[in-house]
């Protein structure tokens, strides 16, 4: 394996192409990048680091580890009605990187920034005895005052979701080589769920003035509702029946009904839940056409605490939630 | 060792309390963070990785390893010239981390938040099976189009630095057991430099007007020296016999006069270097007094390429800088 080029020639060839769209980045050549904010929106900014062997497979495809760090930031963004507009990465390479998996890593950056109409403006590079380790701080716009929160739901909101639930966490069975029974075209759909999130970029930015409370699917269905739930100080009831699923994710759950705990419990959907009252859903409606992403009530808050599920008699489904340690 | 609390505790408990002065944060129960940064300025945005075994020493205290890991980010903000305000930071734990080392870790960062008036933003908190690895971004504020660069130095210009060089550079030999010599009180001095720096930042934000280029030292001083001359298109002399040492730099020094090598090319200074037009001298002279930051006139910038030290003859100076790999 030859070895890397020097921090500075790998910045220089792989990371500054990535940063020419922003002038406040001067080419990655300085110690800090300046942004102008326009004078009636306010900066949004999260963070998500991932790392090999807990977030992603060691010998996952670069391009796709790059896709899915950035984009799991580009949900949280998404999902509180920002727009995002550039991101800081820092990387803590390890023994086993060479220079063509950052050239193909940099390869998928590059690729995601023409699709999310995003750029690199700053970042560190280092070395790491340990496991690759990439941490990404993404910053967006909103309009001053209008981010979506957690606890703004209202008891008598409908709860919606966009795009379809479950896929992701079918997905990951199917990586382990389960779900074996099911055709490879649906097999195939459900892990690229699971490997590449959607971030709803062009529906979250829309959603303040219609919804309430917003976050994105990152935990789980059911952990993320509670979540909602316990910020806005209500009870969230719904109905699994209503849940949007894939033709994919109807097959493996024809074959194996028992999957459906995995369906609202799992992680990675990257899907935008939210509340909203019942006076927005022709809004909505609409909004879901012109955008071209399904949203779809899937219950109501209403005052108290706690989450329930109608129609999940039977099934297994644990306290729910990834949680790290 | 007792088991870590989860994530969502952990943060309750330790950083939530960081992020209270700051209303855009929402105690760090949300997804995002927002910011209103005011019509007048421009964000400056710095980001730099530490990783244990690396940057640090696994045993090292970790209020220190804390103060350390953010100090080394203010000092990126103050040397362009900006002001902190916030910082994002994610954290992966390695096995060896319990509850302990999070609180002292917690807390040497609240004792550097009341220091420099910055507050925690957001962050993410994972576990990793590698090396404790501290990522952060320091986000801060600078009147429109005044940022500090490297670059912006001309033919003509004094070089200046701040502080005093070497003291990390000869701190790092006495951790290491050398500088035997040398005693107790200045071995306690040049070691707590090295493992703490200070960033200058009250005398950064004054420096845009008085200026021309910045950065601050980390590299070391003929490294960075080097970066400010080749991106401003000059070459550079400075004067060995100028640059500015402490008392126990001094003392070690005159034990051991190979050192200056150390002392020239040594990285983790943390002081600033700038390069100012000689009609900045009187005014620069009296900033200093007013901050309580001494900042000395080391050389010039001239037309050229390179850099040169007069009076290091005979040192053995090497490529000089800091490189990870």
């Amino acid at each position: 394996m030859a070895p890397l080029p020097d921090e500075f020639e790998l910045i220089r060839r792989y990371f500054a192409p990535l940063a020419a769209g922003v002038p406040g980045a001067v080419g990655l050549r300085d110690d800090a990048a300046t942004l102008a904010v326009p004078a009636d929106t306010e900066l949004i900014v999260t963070t998500d680091a991932v790392v090999a062997g807990v977030h992603f497979l060691a010998d996952d495809p670069a391009d796709l580890v790059a896709k899915k760090a950035l984009r799991v930031n580009l949900s949280d963004l998404a999902a509180k009605g920002g727009r995002p507009t550039v991101y800081f990465m820092t990387l803590a390479l390890g023994p086993s990187i060479d220079e063509a998996w950052v050239a193909a890593y940099a390869g998928g950056l590059a690729e995601d920034q023409r699709e999310y109409g995003v750029a690199l403006a700053g970042g560190d590079t280092t070395a790491t005895p340990g496991p690759l380790t990439i941490a990404i701080v993404a910053l967006g716009e909103i309009a001053r005052g209008r981010v979506l929160r957690r606890g703004g739901g209202r008891a008598g909101d409908d709860v919606y979701v966009s795009g379809t639930i479950g896929d992701a966490a079918l997905g990951l069975a199917v990586a382990k080589g389960e779900l074996g029974g099911l055709g490879a075209p649906s097999r195939a759909f459900l892990a690229d769920r699971y490997r590449l999130p959607r971030p709803r970029t062009t529906l979250g930015p829309r959603l303040p003035g219609l919804a309430h409370a917003a976050l994105d699917v990152s935990d789980g269905l059911m952990a993320d509702l509670g979540h909602l739930a316990e910020a806005s100080g209500v009870s969230a009831e719904i109905d699994v029946a209503l849940v949007p699923l894939s033709t994919a994710a109807k097959t493996a759950l024809a074959a194996e009904p028992a999957r459906m705990a995995a369906v609202l419990t799992g992680g990675d959907d990257y899907e935008i839940l939210f509340s909203a009252p019942s006076s927005a859903s022709a809004a909505l409606a609409s909004l879901s056409r012109e955008v071209g992403v399904p949203v779809t009530r899937i219950g109501r808050l209403s005052a108290g605490r706690g989450v329930s599920i109608r129609g999940a008699e039977g099934l297994a489904l644990g306290r729910g939630g990834y949680r790290h340690f």
